[in-house]
């Protein structure tokens, strides 16, 4: 997708401009959807701080984006392929007018909340390393810092795209990069950045030794759901268009994460007796995750195949924090940046040309051209992530302080941090509890959870 | 949009009609979304009756909008711009045939359903006043009187655009009031309406001294979350087609909940020293409250703006009940009253001509024509569903009784209205719980031999 | 909708395509939603097993489909109308390119995915029936035999068209049912399936004894909502095309589910003197089974009748299982049979013409043949679907076990077939609570230094 070509005649297309439309809307509900995801699989006492960072990074990084990090991305190179020019779409005011859409087919602004969207999931998603143990406002310092100087420069490297007079990013146009909807961008950054926060803020208090179980796996089972269908609109609206590129993705994302989900179950039935539905879910996203790079470049078998890896490979990457004793409470490592690497390393095997992409894999007679590429693109955004993202949060922590207090945590951060607690399902009668009125009485609330 | 243009050929557009398809779901959802967010914030012994308040309101607004709502709404005026003809298009089987679209883009009857949703949610809204203490067959009966005599006309007034032999309401036509989603006839009215409600049926037991927890905040940003993906279909799809004037409300949708979160949360810290989920989850809809009349006049900058005021203005809003002491009980007047007239009245400030209603306001140099205009629109609509809202609850409660005994509002409406209680999550055996009388025939049964 | 027409130049219409990408994601939300609605509705002990039904039916049908189920039942006919070619659409690989798409003016990529997830649906309503008591693995065994020998073929006799060479089932083409989007084929044959299978494994321990209560009725309305939402993807788009037809598709499903709420609840209020949560998200989702195949055939007042038919009716229906005793558990019998058979012959009755697909009932002077045609199918889908899914279960049983231990069942299938529980609401430490051993790491751990 190109951000501007030479002036032309309006192009816009209503059936493409509708996909987007959806899709976009699509795209958001990802948010709410990790938010659910992520603070089912927290226990009771931190589940409104688990969804309050993925909705407070909804909240900072839209509002960002529009002000400068769509420029940044998006905007005319300031050389190198590195960042895009901040100044030129600051606002987005600039887009307002369908003159402003050149050849697309469809309206740039919509192209850019569409991408905005992109970094909110990402940011997002990096939350599920830290939870239980951040401050709110260090992690709305940490995200809006991690949109300007991770995750827009890598979006420009990969999704940004030259044409006509416009000159993109690096790894796109030089490289030849292959990541259909996110692989690098949104995943492998979103697991190296968490990597880095894990590690910057040191384990929850008993990580290995107590059992942290999921307070509510049918939140978890929602989230799944609600991320599966947003999924689609990442995917198959990053084809910008209602056409055979769009059905092809949409194909393999369906599948992909049907077979992502077999694949953890199957190992975990065989490797611990059981298919559990934190399984289910947990392999579904692992084979959405393997998918977004490589949606529009595999066959529908090709895609069942990496869906399948995916599942099986990230169900025994998840056990590697405990090998290594890194804390990373919700496996944004074991699945987004391990899954990201299977499905961006996977093009370079399992690509067939036959696919939108129009790339032939090593398997498919196409030799290691683009398996370099895939490794390059990969490998150059996992470490720019980890090094950027650890270097913001540890100075996020040297000012602000980033994790609560121990005592705080083991008490539980929602009723310190959000003075709140998530469910009150035992009041029966009005007069039960002390206190008065609503918001601002609700903040200073004396009680606690439930006997 | 027009109701009927002259007899014309077929135009049909593909890709507006796929939008509008998409976005009519959408508002759909918004329904079971309002439910959850109202529901997880009451006590957890009201939750099944708030939530049935708004499917009820769903069940009967709809058939009663294809019945004659809708002809009441958008059929050929019958004087002075104040109600149509409720003949027109009784059943909408008028509205069957691609014939009768004359040069609307998108099907007619598709445009009148999509209609029918906006009256959905805006009288699903007014029931957030009278949580835990209405009778249920009571408030069926006061939404449908409502939709016919207060949102129809209302609906008529403000969204019924004169067009070929086609004449429509006065505040669209005659005064000039901008509001592209809903603003008066949605968000103002459904306020109006609420604090009628909220006056006549008294404020609950223990309303100001017993705390009133939510007993169920994920639920709630949950429904936050379903509203905010479903307002992209309320105001996006409002542009009635897929083009830049979507594109551009979709733009300022997005970022106006945004800043509408940052605002109340910004607040709330600053005020009480924690940014609560609630918080979050209220001044997201304040902001999006605001961004729906003004969402084709503002920049993606001018709308930061205005969700950020909405936000502060609505956080400090939901405090005056306490001052004024009428109970509404979950904010309808503080969110959607206050919201609606800052967006209302803010379009006089704060629009801007590039947009695509194409109008200045006061502060882009449009001087104060169009902030009167809004000011007439808004008062009026306010003024006409508090009173006529008011005339039918008192009505109603005369005849039927609106409000449950005190003695079951303190045990609980779920379990004395509906015979059912939300939850029961420590069943563990068969035969441990005793049944309370949930849908008959489970209970009221008889073993037969196994087959 | 025609599989494959002579080859002819490209076709595709990106808002057909727009709508249907779009509807097909809603499609695959209907999994999710039908997972919290049964999910809500089992006892907290066997949430997750229920909700693994689901989410299994649709990674194992996914899978299946794009690898034979769809020849199976779009592909040419093998002969006599009863299947299609299992080979010639085998991976869908063939289905990649645009060349492929003949004179659709959709990508038949998309079409197959569109008509997996309708699998998948009629797959996961099965599992209502056999709550609590089955075995997974052999629920995932039954359900991949199940789509090949029952759902494929059925699919292949209703909604596969001969067009140009291609030569479609026997009912479609043959007998002229008319069946929108799956009275047959998904409502009546997963509800005979259902009662297949419920007589195969026989009752829960102490089905007509103790109480049954949904454990978390919040859960059950969640799902209808995300259900109503989905069947707007399921009914309009399967007018393949965002047009006249989808439009009228969309009125009549909005209304008939509107209807059926109201239908189950007024039957309710009057036999038992509660209107409840469950009647409303029962009767909603019964008006939306009958209006499923007659969607395309029906006025909006003639989709108000049939909603509140099937809702009164199935409202009876339900009790049927303790008169007859067989435990249907979560009434697929009563719902989905029943609402189906409603649904299928009321077409005969209250078909009008000036709908979507042209056809008189005998309400409107149509005679009785498309009553015959329709009783016809509805009994020979019935019929086929009781038998083969009987048969299927049965050998099951003798090969794997389908059923659990009593004691199992007693104590809790989510324990022992997924070694989780779904709900620890009362963790406020993390040394607080035993684990259950979920997911081998989260137990199977040790401590390292913290970094």
């Amino acid at each position: 997708m190109t951000a501007l070509a030479a002036a032309a005649p309006a192009a816009l297309d209503t059936g493409d401009t509708a996909w987007l439309l959806a899709a976009s809307a699509l795209v958001l509900l990802m948010a709410p959807g990790l938010a659910l995801f992520y603070g089912g699989m927290v226990r009771s006492k931190s589940v409104l701080n688990m969804m309050m960072m993925t909705f407070g990074s909804l909240a900072v990084i839209t509002v960002l984006w529009v002000l400068v990090g769509y420029s940044l991305a998006f905007g005319d190179d300031l050389g190198g392929g590195l960042l895009g020019d901040p100044a030129q779409y600051a606002g987005l005011g600039q887009l307002m007018s369908p003159d402003s859409n050149g050849d697309s087919t469809v309206p740039l602004i919509l192209f850019a909340v569409f991408q905005g969207l992109f970094c909110v999931i990402t940011g997002a998603l990096v939350s599920g390393a830290i939870a239980d143990r951040a401050r709110f406002g260090a992690w709305l310092v940490f995200v809006a810092v991690w949109t300007l100087l991770v995750y827009a420069p890598v979006a420009h490297w990969v999704f940004d795209f030259s044409s006509g007079d416009h000159v993109g990013g690096w790894l796109a146009n030089r490289v030849g990069l292959v990541d259909f909807a996110g692989g690098t961008a949104v995943e492998i950054c979103s697991g190296g950045s968490a990597l880095a926060l894990a590690l910057v803020l040191g384990h929850r208090v008993g990580f290995g030794k107590d059992p942290m179980r999921p307070h509510n796996l049918t939140l978890v089972m929602l989230g799944a759901g609600l991320l599966w269908f947003g999924w689609f609109g990442f995917n198959a609206g990053s084809a910008l268009g209602a056409d055979q590129a769009a059905a092809v993705v949409f194909t393999t994302t369906l599948v992909a994460g049907a077979a992502g989900a077999l694949g953890w179950l199957v190992l975990e039935r065989l490797r611990d007796g059981h298919a559990t539905s934190l399984g289910a879910a947990s392999g579904m996203v692992a084979g959405l995750v393997a998918i977004t790079p490589s949606c529009g470049s595999l066959s529908p078998v090709g895609a069942i195949v990496m869906g399948a890896a995916a599942g099986v490979v990230c169900a025994w990457a998840v056990g590697l924090k405990y090998r290594f004793g890194y804390d990373d409470s919700l496996d944004v490592v074991g699945v987004h940046l391990v899954g990201g690497l299977v499905g961006t390393f996977g093009i370079g095997l399992l690509a067939t040309a036959a696919a939108p992409t129009g790339v032939d894999g090593l398997l498919y007679g196409g030799g290691v051209d683009q398996l370099g590429r895939q490794l390059l693109g990969g490998g150059v955004v996992l470490v720019y992530a980890f090094v950027v993202s650890g270097i913001i949060g540890i100075v996020v922590d040297k000012l602000l302080g980033f994790r609560i207090d121990e005592e705080h945590e083991v008490s539980g951060i929602d009723l310190v941090v959000h003075a709140e607690t998530a469910y009150d399902l035992h009041a029966t009668a009005g007069a039960r509890s002390a206190g008065h009125g609503i918001l601002g009485p609700f903040t200073q609330q004396r009680e606690e959870p439930r006997p």
